[in-house]
């Protein structure tokens, strides 16, 4: 059936990030929706972050532009221009290859939820505050290329 | 910037629907935000429907994955399956050469807003319910292939 129901597709606040980049994300629970939903020509998630979490370390993608849009609460979008508030029906676009490291921040006292779109490939990217960069084959490295 | 400013973005009922398809569609208001945004991976539209609009006639796309989440309001999704009211926060997928005709429909007195995702590619697609298919070369014809 077209209509997700959202209740019945796992949730999971899963990370990759090796410590200790991985703890402001433990509040960030998202659901897949793109393989429920019989989707293949982009990625699609759902994300609740709770109060204090990131969406992810700030980061920017070579090959996959990224659209999201808040469905309810508020969350603070960081990136190189500045910070700026997202609320209910505010959308934000992200092109790939452009190197402005963004992400959302929820500070406020309840959960915040935001669906956001993938699509391209991937084929690598940044984190410009930190020492780690993201591979092609899906890997967390050091900026020199060195494993953690 | 990455945070889209809809007031600036132009938003229009336009339709190439021929009469008399194109009337359910009159109170249907968009705005594109993929080349605002800078997005070529897949297209984004916002919508407005005013009380009584369509987002469509009911149909398919043979080539094209469709993702949508309901923003603001309240919509009707009409589909094979029977009638799904969407409200804010509800998601549907629509995946491609799924032969199941699909519409939002508003029946509220107000205003409705979401915003849909589409990717793949442009093969055509069929609607179920009238004389009408469109082409993978962007027309809309009889059944048989006609023009109107």
């Amino acid at each position: 059936m077209p209509k997700l129901d959202l209740d019945t597709i796992p949730q999971t606040n899963r990370t990759g990030y090796p410590p200790p980049f991985d703890a402001p994300v433990q509040g960030r629970w998202y659901r897949r929706l793109a393989p429920p939903g019989g989707l293949t020509d982009f990625g699609v998630s759902h994300v609740v972050l709770q109060p204090g979490a990131w969406s992810a370390q700030r980061h920017w993608h070579e090959g996959e532009d990224e659209f999201l849009v808040m469905i309810a609460g508020e969350a603070v979008l960081v990136d190189d221009d500045g910070e700026h508030v997202l609320r209910p029906g505010d959308c934000a676009a992200f092109p790939k290859g452009e190197r402005n490291g963004h992400h959302l921040q929820n500070r406020t006292e309840r959960d915040c939820v935001f669906v956001v779109v993938g699509g391209g490939e991937n084929r690598g990217g940044d984190y410009p505050d930190i020492d780690m960069r993201f591979t092609a084959d899906d890997r967390y490295v050091h900026k020199d290329g060195s494993a953690y």
